[in-house]
């Protein structure tokens, strides 16, 4: 794969596809190439875009990656589906829309899909996003679905993230917005043409004012009274960031200038003082975090006999052990493996 | 925790609730209850229930309760929440509907959400469904809400799998369902005196005929022509299982007695020759495999100074180094460590 890296860097987009497929699969020899790509890393800004089925994700990515375009940014959009962990996934949502990008040299759209973990899809990911970032895009927008902790992994990837919601999708929808919330640097309603919006942007508004920690604590500390009527939800050239709430209608492009302005103000926001330092040291931990995890298990059952784990479990099984010191069990067999 | 054993398996629900509290937070002392409680496990049919918000779930899950209870079997339900993994979790969905079980005696409620990692919760999800079955509950329903990863892996300690479904949830709930779909036993398609239902249960029909793995190659293997023509999608004692599709109005009782149905008839299934015995054993391995890896991460870290890393972090967020390299780093680390 190291002799795509080149290629890669001069903009051929064939050798990027390759390399993106070989990330995507996990391929031997890809390590090389990442490894050889890494030092070209850290142009591109990274955003991601999460939202529950029928919020109208693609449509606005779309509409995002054309206002780019018109500012003359090239633009990489990886969507990323967590959908599918068994088969190796479905296609993402709507991508007729995005044919308007094609035929724009400026565009790269990409999908990437679930082989195997999900820890290997975060894996892939993020992986996917520095070889774009290599690649010479100014804009990487990663694209994904869910809510939960899947969506929460490749969105760590973003320095901005944009949470998507649309009104009157239903009775628990403010549930899931409660650990959403707290991932989201932006927020967006789209089909804000339909009934209800103005409620919805009422509960955000509320939720994200009493309810986002960040928020909280910062209020607290640097202001020492209510943000409400301290700090308009939209300006935020301030000491901390309050999530602005955004309106649009992606189908008709409303409401993207003042996206692309909230996204900006949020760029602004991370790369003064070492903002931007200290989240991307944080991001890098949890990375290695991660990846330290997926080895070590690796390892262990590189000379863990498949019969031992097979025995382990009839007895967990009979209930002649349970779970935890049939774990030690194993455990204690690598131990005495390595130390040989 | 160990003197809460005995009173819980007399029936003791404040006993009962101290344990659930103690397994959530994953307190010290714990283990040594489980333990205990281990050999009294695999009495409870465990009924894993999910679907997208705005689905009816709690509805639903509180009229198969009361469906049971009107037979005379015990229930406990456990809320489990995957979207909150910062602050300690929201509360489930509405959880008004079920007031009408309180009182009951016979029904056990409870919540459980994210404290920490979603590992975290997975597992404690699987331990608390054992306490719960050792505490002598005839069903354990678990409710969960999401799309992706982390519904699969709590949903992954039942036996049945109910997919809950609305008509006109939006666009690209069809590219979810391809996930989702995977992992159901039995689907539900909920308020379904709702528009649109016959085109909902029609696109599920063919998805499952035409895309569930284990039908299709079971369908080869067994039948060797098109299982569309020679299996009615409702009955189904034959060498595969395809999940019926149940509509429901859970709000107006309709349908709870062809879903009691259809949970039935899939543990008669499982029942038959060892497939739950295999179940049982795929469960138990993947349940091995994550805490072990939860276990060898904890290890490292407790002998891998703070600061060995920050140095590494640092170095590959001023890319002297790639976050592979410095995986293997750390990795040495430990092994000189155990070695020693």
């Amino acid at each position: 794969m190291i002799e795509l890296v080149e290629p890669i860097r001069a903009g051929d987009r064939r050798a990027l596809a390759r390399l993106l497929t070989a990330v995507e699969n996990q391929r031997e020899g890809v390590q090389a190439a990442l490894t050889a790509l890494y030092p070209s890393t850290g142009h591109a800004w990274v955003i991601g875009l999460t939202g529950a089925p029928g919020t109208g994700k693609s449509s606005l990515v779309t509409e995002l990656a054309k206002a780019y375009r018109a500012q003359g940014e090239t633009v990489a959009i990886l969507a990323v589906d967590p959908t599918s962990p068994f088969t190796g996934g479905a296609i993402l949502g709507d991508r007729i829309r995005m044919r308007e990008l094609s035929g724009d040299k400026g565009v790269f759209i990409r999908s990437m899909a679930t082989r195997g973990s999900l820890g290997g899809l975060a894996r892939a990911t993020r992986d996917g996003i520095r070889v774009l970032d290599a690649a010479g895009f100014d804009r990487v927008l990663v694209e994904t679905v869910g809510a939960g902790q899947s969506e929460v992994d490749i969105v760590r990837a973003a320095y901005t993230t944009i949470v998507i919601e649309a009104p009157g999708l239903g009775d628990d929808v403010q549930a899931i917005k409660a650990g959403i919330l707290e991932i989201a640097d932006v927020l967006v309603v789209n089909k804000a043409d339909r009934p209800g919006v103005d409620s919805t942007v009422r509960a955000l508004r509320t939720m994200l004012e009493l309810g986002h920690p960040a928020s909280r604590e910062q209020m607290v500390a640097h202001h020492g009274k209510s943000m409400v009527a301290e700090a308009p939800t939209t300006s935020n050239n301030h000491d901390f960031w309050l999530p602005p709430v955004i309106r649009t209608v992606a189908t008709e492009g409303e409401g993207i200038n003042e996206l692309v302005a909230a996204i900006e103000a949020h760029r602004q926001y991370l790369t003064q003082a070492d903002r931007m330092h200290q989240l991307e040291q944080q991001h890098l931990q949890m990375e290695l975090v991660d990846r330290v995890r997926d080895e070590l298990v690796k390892q262990l059952f590189a000379v863990l006999p498949a019969e031992t784990l097979r025995d382990v479990v009839n007895q967990v099984q009979s209930r002649s052990l349970d779970p935890q010191t049939a774990v030690n069990q194993l455990l204690a067999f690598q131990q005495v493996n390595v130390a040989k």
